[in-house]
């Protein structure tokens, strides 16, 4: 006899999986469609042969500690190295006893998830935001609120009234979550004059913030602020999100969260619980890459790779989508969002793009309250020049033949 | 203003942190103390050399992959080499669509915790079991029950009593969690004729049974049934875990979690929530050394080692300890039990023992209801031949005085 497995099921299961399941990031493994939907590096940027350096001397020097089990919070020449890298790269002046190393900066989400939600509390993100933070809170079954974003970033404004008509009604929320740099899924940067309003409203309406930083070193344009909220609070208000995955490689799996001391002591109890600790032996091989520079020395040729195909991705919307379409400039980071110019549903559009031979990620799962039926999320890090011109102007076909019809 | 962080936690943060806190596993960083305390696997035994054999080919041929973002449930290659190597080493028949890469077993275990339960919910565990397991269920808030064990494993019969009587109240339980072969903390293996039984029960009181098959590969005595009760199983009643940890290298933080498809699809969402996936890197790593066979070569050898240790343990303790303990006669695994005839407290006895240059873990963390305050989980596969002996009779020397006092 058929077991029905639903039955053994928690209620969040039950509940949540189908709405998250929609929503979940597929790799397309397709190698003939470009594909502008993942978040992923381009591969020709992964310092291998360095890599495949520090991999020798390791196995050679320190076999015995990268292969055992480590600390749960992480091992202590990466939480050194890591450190010192935090303060030459993004002003943060921190101790190691304030860093956790987690999974990807995907696992210090959920860890942050776990340690601070309880059902029914009040959250706030940007809106549009990143889809994978969106499913961390609603795993915790939290309800979210979406503050609208435009050219300089989050509506701090508009943040401020949300807070204060909440505490009229006797709610707080618990944190507000932002990407500030390179924002995904618009590409957006916060303003200097907007962050330090939103750490005034931090202390003023007590509440925490989660900076996800995965984008603050791929800043491509001069002259732009990048200084990071967890540098400019004074409160004790920021907890910092990173990840070597965008300026390293994702395959190690290595991100890390700055935190308050009493923060991190309660994350690294839930650490122990989720996985023990993360990789040892891709903790040594990124503290060694710490060492010697690596990722300063192949930041300044991704940064100039990057910025060619965001420039050429801008140039073919400019090219095919005029008139049809609005999008944001970023300043850096991976994603490009797009707005058509019409009442269409781009998930209902998707196939036949897809048909056509170009992939994107439709809009309306990074939103809240906003309408994005008709947005799209474009990355231009993964496809390489020539697929981000050829597809634009599939793309634009696509829109075109899907208007018409 | 110093803030009080804890008024941003969870209740279940707020509850549970500070009991799981003292059950953490810490890794001693001290060389001079003798452990008996940890689950480290002997370093000598990591295959170095070709795991750098297979890294510097990995390198050269996958880099762009083994680098990149990849899909939550494992790469296809890893899968693969994994399902022909779960065939030949335990038995077990299945697909790769059967199959979720975890973050070492532990993380299969956190998935396995989210995915089934709910707070209030019962569940049956080994009394004593894995801490780490426990502190897992804990964060779930479900009610823990223990089922004691003897010579053959868990008590089965106890437990059909304890199913039915909650079955008059009304009430089911959602799954039993077993160690099966070389259990942790009592280092007792299951019998066929109690795995046989319990999936019986499983089929007839309608529950699922989680097998942890951490030590199913490192039993050195012959003629011992291991047979998983995965492949035993004729009901799909089992979901099965497994673990490199202790065949390969703990530091690559690879488990695997094997379940019927509707489970794997819910667990693949939670993981892609929890950490998008698994290292990439490790599991090429690991990929290779299945291809290659360096586990079934390596075994040999580790097992002999692992045996040699288990004898000397076992020796020491009857030379040092007999009349003032008892303990369990592992047929595999890490760990032997040991039980003080003396109503001590092996918790408060512990800084005596570290005075001396000898540490373990009191058995108290991991009982339900057995009164456990005179026990001892004492691990032989980290410490060397000498320090096993050595800390036997320093340990007995311990013993000896805090009794006394």
């Amino acid at each position: 006899m058929m077991i029905d497995y639903s039955k053994y099921c928690s209620n969040t299961t039950r509940i949540l999986i189908p709405s998250i399941a929609r929503s979940l990031l597929k790799f397309v493994e397709d190698r003939e469609i470009i594909s502008f939907a993942g978040g992923l590096p381009d591969p020709l940027l992964f310092p291998i042969n360095e890599i495949k350096e520090i991999v020798n001397e390791i196995l050679t020097n320190h076999g015995s500690e990268a292969l055992q089990y480590m600390p749960s919070r992480g091992i202590l020449l990466y939480l050194e190295e890591l450190r010192k890298f935090l303060y030459r790269n993004r002003e943060i002046n921190t101790d190691t006893s304030n860093i956790v190393v987690t999974t990807g900066s995907q696992q210090a989400l959920d860890l942050l998830g776990r340690v601070l939600l309880d059902e029914g509390g009040y959250i706030v993100v940007e809106d549009p935001t990143y889809i994978a933070a969106l499913n961390v809170f609603k795993m915790q079954r939290v309800k979210i609120i979406g503050i609208p974003i435009d050219v300089v970033g989050m509506r701090i404004d508009i943040l401020e009234e949300t807070v204060k008509k909440l505490g009229n009604d006797g709610k707080k929320i618990k944190f507000v979550y932002t990407i500030p740099i390179a924002q995904n899924p618009s590409g957006v940067t916060m303003s200097l004059e907007r962050k330090k309003y939103l750490l005034e409203l931090a202390e003023k309406y007590d509440f925490l913030i989660i900076e996800d930083d995965a984008y603050g070193m791929l800043v491509f344009d001069e002259h732009i602020d990048t200084t990071p909220l967890y540098s400019l609070d004074r409160y004790g208000r920021v907890i910092y999100i990173g990840s070597l995955s965008k300026v390293l490689a994702p395959g190690l799996r290595l991100g890390h969260l700055v935190a308050p001391a009493p923060i991190i002591e309660m994350i690294e109890i839930f650490k122990q619980v989720t996985d023990l600790h993360t990789s040892a032996f891709t903790q040594y091989i990124a503290a060694y890459a710490f060492k010697r520079r690596v990722i300063e020395r192949n930041i300044q040729k991704m940064k100039t790779i990057y910025k060619l195909k965001r420039d050429t991705m801008i140039k073919a919307l400019e090219e095919f989508l005029s008139g049809l379409a609005e999008w944001t400039k970023p300043i850096g980071g991976f994603f490009i969002w797009l707005k058509i110019n019409r009442e269409i549903d781009t998930d209902l559009m998707l196939p036949n793009a897809i048909k056509r031979g170009v992939m994107y990620v439709p809009g309306k799962g990074f939103c809240i309250n906003e309408y994005c039926n008709n947005t799209i999320r474009l990355n231009f890090s993964f496809p390489s020049v020539n697929q981000i011109r050829l597809g634009i102007a599939i793309l634009s076909e696509v829109i075109r033949d899907y208007t018409k019809g």
